[in-house]
């Protein structure tokens, strides 16, 4: 019988140093106990957003790609949470800023935005869904296990914590019910498709898209454009 | 100045042989005055269920290749009303014979089905937006004209017309919108990237993509697999 | 142990009844006896000229797939043999109608040319090289079987059968030898990424694909457009 | 009357802050003095091979986006130069290292490679003919310009210059014809489908790609993973 996530368990221990350096890097760290200057999270969320665009194209491609209605229906709850939930979200932190969505969605994209979003929609086309899903992974499934990992810490979601709306968002019961969904996807596509023989490719395609995810930590802690 | 809708207009007369052998055909004029038989409607509904099914995927590829949230979000529109309203309506008409959603998706494709859906798709994939949209215009904006003069006709709309609620739904305001903004859609892609050189190239696309839809009539009404 | 070809075997068995109706179709037949009518061979061979256009564009789709410069090298010597001899052959045979390559290239495609090209490009970029090269079999390989089949018949390779070329050539060691490595690649990628699971929808599409192989014969018979 | 390479001047002016940053970084400048180290260029010729398999990648779908035989065959002798003539080089030169086309293929894709080479792959399946040959430009276009110009400077061609094969080889006459006739693509795309509402679009491509180019070479000079 098998575990529900195994897949998504199994690709995070094959990837395990990377996966660590992504899930416990410092950008995270410093928003558990609010030490982020809030330049590096502004310079992230802002390409957060450009990212979010790419990502709802990554979701048309998976409704594209289905193979039953029962896929794209389930793809375009992910398209409809990212355009009508995320994206919406990301605008009225951004407007404490000053930044419309106009001046969001001309700001040039930094490097680490251009390097994952274009790998995870490249891999698609090139690939079959597995493929897709496997590359969205560490961010759909990543951002809900940081988040509670960070949301069990002490004061992470005190008041006076400047990224309790960000930590709370994640770790609410909405998107760790997203991630449930996207590792029982994991499942449900490699039992269609997965073969041994075809593991180590897909692993490797997590580990270069965690190791993508990890350097857009990096691009905000640095301001890296 | 432009006029709006002119790139449809002109297409349609460039392609005036295949449009009037489509938007005139025997199915048509047989829904008018309600003698198309109901088998050649039941027909021609459960295959355009599965039509519809990749006309999804085509707005779903729309998005994927849209190259601004504007783009995006205008194609969302157009897939939405198609898994959360139009696909609907075919259900609830299809279930009057005692057909499920499960029967309608397993039903084997004809020809004429998938000869047009893979033809859009693939013209989309292999071009750019332009190119997917004017694939896309004659089942879209067709309907739309073709239901508005299907109205117009005495009698078409009455009680006793079986096919008075199809005529109705593509002849109403909603629908009428719909390709309004198609036929925009099309002068705005065209603004973008259309030139005179490259006229030639999306008039063979709309004229086979024409043929296409006619073929799909027929189809109906010969019961054809 | 696993036999070599075993996934096409298992394919055509699955699809029997279409496999039938392909390889046994009336435009072999009479190629076989010399009673093929010159117009039905010389329309088939323009549109198939049309198809190759098609077909070297699946190939380029196969190596822009590839996930190792292996899968891209095997793809590329397709492409190849398409471009550089295929498309010769025909331009060589058509030529004696007086039939310039321009002219092949401009004459407007068959439904059928359409409907099965468009079918195989877009079912290779949904799903994966494995969903791409069963779309491509039926002709592949079955060209091959069908060629074999008939050159084995007594007079089918006789000086005063006017199809003793496309027999011979089909049947000739170098196009069996290409048949053959396409069922190497089916079994290849089969050992890649097919479940039990997944064996019903790529014999659907191995299904559908025949069905329109089929009917490309017959297009050629019946001189349709 | 317009000026054969109109287009690419047209874009590299556009984005001179970019152009000048790539074909003037200091990795270029140590090789046309043979002051680059041997581990920076053994890093930057390992990658190159990755990414030329990518960029072999790119031709495909260049193929495969054709709309013409001509268009077709062009984009196929790009493929073959890169398959049959530029990866050999890469092959003979990393042998001096003892490293075979195995140790090539199987070694990890830095960052800069990625997010170059799945970039120009995504743009091309978003967009058109013309989106993916702009993006490819810099590459084939900038390296015939920038060994030019290293070639004309005293000694860069002298026999103690470690990299007076490299600079040899893309300032010889192949690799300037080469680079030519993708100038000339550049301008037949334009003729076809550029407007000048459409030009900004491409321009950002084009920058953007150039980017992704000066970073491969600080890839090559800091040999970052």
């Amino acid at each position: 019988m098998k575990t529900p996530g195994m897949l998504f368990d199994r690709l995070s221990a094959a990837a395990s140093q990377q996966w660590t350096l992504y899930t416990g890097h410092a950008f995270v760290e410093q928003m558990a106990d609010g030490t982020l200057p809030e330049a590096a999270f502004r310079h992230y969320l802002v390409q957060d957003y450009l990212f979010l665009v790419h990502f709802a194209r990554a979701y048309a491609l998976a409704i594209y790609k289905g193979t039953s209605l029962q896929d794209m229906r389930a793809a375009h709850g992910g398209l409809k949470a990212i355009l009508d939930v995320e994206m919406d979200l990301h605008v009225s932190l951004c407007a404490q800023w000053g930044l419309t969505p106009e001046a969001l969605e001309s700001t040039p994209e930094a490097r680490a935005t251009l390097a994952y979003t274009r790998f995870v929609l490249e891999t698609g086309l090139r690939g079959d869904l597995l493929d897709l899903h496997v590359a969205l992974a560490p961010c759909v499934i990543g951002y809900a296990e940081i988040a509670a990992g960070l949301a069990a810490r002490p004061g992470a979601l005190d008041e006076n914590n400047p990224y309790r709306v960000w930590i709370g968002e994640y770790a609410g019961r909405d998107y760790q019910d997203v991630a449930a969904a996207a590792r029982q996807t994991l499942d449900d596509l490699a039992a269609r498709s997965l073969t041994e023989n075809r593991f180590p490719h897909i692993v490797k395609i997590f580990r270069q898209a965690t190791r993508l995810e990890a350097d857009f930590w990096q691009m905000g802690l640095t301001l890296a454009d």
